[in-house]
């Protein structure tokens, strides 16, 4: 029978992690920490499994979770989101986009997304009947331009996907661009998708710009949040959609026959633990601490550094050290040099002449410093 | 913007464990165990936590989860699934049973449901854009009709989905049946989804008809198998997809893009458990005794019997007792009596005349007596 995704491989994360694991590399390539979550975190779920929590959550997700996740949004982002109408508890990001996606792109919608784009969004779009627009980040700064989004705007778009913090590039949109997305989406009806699963990851003082801030955008957006980044438990696969009532409905019509509902006491664990914000208020050091130590390791080396504003991730330009393409390069480095890497062209449809590849820092400093000696040696 | 599925609303499962909550009365509604499952399992996932299972799996599931189920398969049904290339962990039944409809059924697609169903598969292919062609099951007894089956094949169907034991009827399919089925579809590039999340649960001696057991029918068939139901946890939500390599690699396309992959502590903790065939194989007796209890209970009530060949679910022919609608007379039930039920109504599009509905009797025996001891009040 016909594919219905005849142009899917497997994702190159799965390649990349499979490749490293076959030559003993460093794995700098797949988005996932290398280090242990608190304890705490495991305790809490151990608890809520002990205490019976093993049968079917409601639908939405368990009340205390929303609870938790409605009070963290105003808290962080000034939006009150409605805890029964308006918070969603998804079996991860991924699933949150996808779900999203279904429930309001259809045969003969378009749908853009700026490339380089997380690698779901153009199969999502695709499973749904929708049609692709690509529209790309400016090269060079991947900063978001607006008369190109403009320019691909029609009657018939019905959905953008923004991501920022954004993988793989790792900047983050200011408030100006959030202020002008909001502009530009103004006169329209496009629904949008909002990608903040890196939202605690950012550098230097900045502060994440959650569509929630932007009332003219958070009126219209699906904001997708992930427990797996911020608690360190990338497996765990457990995340939030927020969008307005109307939306929220929509979405869950879709949810509810595809997951139903998302595993309970991982649930119930998760809300306990978050009662004390001190773990993700910390993140933003924590990270930037990582980061900063893979900068300084590679700062005299042959990797000429990209600037990472945000995320788990550090972009590097490649032209000065090989001829070979970026996907033939992280090959090349996880075999020869013992470090995988991910190429940006995996995130592109149309291969740009950019010479970049993407390491993830989100990882124990012995690891990211083995890492270093080995990319040093360049 | 137009909703993708319109016709959607709450699943009856929340509608009724919402109001049974809200009068206080025994839940016979939803179906879920109201025991506790076993603390080794418990044990088990904890330990895969502390051991630090926390981080992305591989995306089709841990190995040796996939090991225990290809094992399982082979011991049970007599079928060898390669482990690597035909068996994928999934978010629950549900996610499995979407995903592989997304996978086989596109815009313009036949897919044939046999009613009454289970109430995510006529949006399921909705969702793929596929044609729901309904056909129903022989009224009174719940047998397939392979006349009307038959009948309802054409060019244009893709997909064929089953369930046996049955959700909601309790009937199971017969060796007879599968067979009669293997030779309607021998001419036919059919896909077939077999719904196997009751397998454990069937009663007088009977043996699970797996579609696996049939060559020509796994050669063409999804089989999908639930560790919620098996282990006394729906609300983990993890399940398993068995299919030939050439349908699993099109199922994980669609997979790879929904939830990407499922939560790992879960699944080590899982097939950690699974070592000991003992739980799984008690099954049937363990919850024979509970179906006899409850049968035993209304056996001079006003509520008719009918069999219950398999899986949670007794039904019973209200007609003697009222003339409110089924849905009506659930409502009520649950208001008056205290013990909430599902009217089969809920599980067909085109109402039928049955007077039916349906007890889950997965639950502890006092649950059981509390109940039968309001019912006979009727
Ligand atoms: C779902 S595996 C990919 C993890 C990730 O988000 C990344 O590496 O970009
Ligand atoms: C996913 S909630 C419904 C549980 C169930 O399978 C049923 O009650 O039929």
């Amino acid at each position: 029978f016909p594919s219905r995704l005849p142009n899917v491989g497997t994702t190159i994360f799965t390649v990349m992690s499979a490749l490293a694991a076959q030559h003993k590399a460093v794995n700098l390539g797949q988005g996932f920490p290398d280090f242990a979550c608190d304890p705490q975190l495991l305790d809490a779920v151990n608890n809520a499994m002990r205490a019976g929590h093993n049968q079917y959550p409601p639908m939405a997700g368990v009340q205390v979770l929303r609870d938790a996740m409605s009070e963290k949004y105003q808290t962080l982002y000034g939006r009150k989101y409605d805890a029964n109408t308006e918070i969603t508890v998804t079996a991860g990001a991924t699933q949150a986009i996808l779900t999203a996606v279904l429930a309001c792109v259809q045969p003969g919608d378009e749908a853009i997304v700026l490339e380089p784009c997380y690698d779901s969004y153009v199969p999502n779009i695709e499973t749904a009947g929708g049609k692709v627009v690509r529209v790309p980040l400016t090269p060079g700064t991947f900063r978001p331009d607006f008369d190109k989004i403009a320019a691909a705007i029609t009657p018939r778009t019905r959905l953008l996907i923004i991501n920022s913090p954004h993988n793989p590039s790792a900047t983050i949109w200011t408030d100006a661009e959030m202020r002008k997305l909001e502009e530009l989406l103004a006169p329209t009806d496009i629904i949008l998708i909002s990608d903040e699963v890196y939202e605690h990851m950012v550098f230097d003082g900045a502060a994440h710009q959650s569509a929630a801030r932007f009332p003219g955008l958070a009126a219209r957006a699906f904001i997708v949040s992930s427990f797996g980044k911020t608690y360190h438990v990338t497996g765990w696969k457990i995340g939030t959609v927020a969008a307005p009532a109307a939306l929220t409905a929509e979405f869950r019509k879709v949810h509810q026959f595809n997951v139903f509902t998302v595993n309970t006491p991982m649930q119930y664990g998760i809300a306990d633990y978050m009662q004390d914000p001190a773990p993700y208020l910390q993140l933003p050091a924590f990270y930037q601490t990582k980061r900063d130590l893979f900068r300084a390791g590679l700062k005299d080396s042959r990797f000429k550094l990209l600037p990472s504003q945000g995320s788990y991730f550090q972009c590097v330009d490649i032209s000065g050290i090989s001829d070979l393409s970026e996907a033939d390069f992280c090959q090349w480095l996880t075999r020869e040099i013992g470090v995988a890497a991910i190429p940006l062209s995996a995130f592109y449809v149309e291969k740009f002449d950019q010479r970049v590849v993407r390491f993830c820092f989100a990882k124990k400093d012995e690891t990211l410093r083995d890492a270093i000696e080995r990319l040093r040696r360049l």
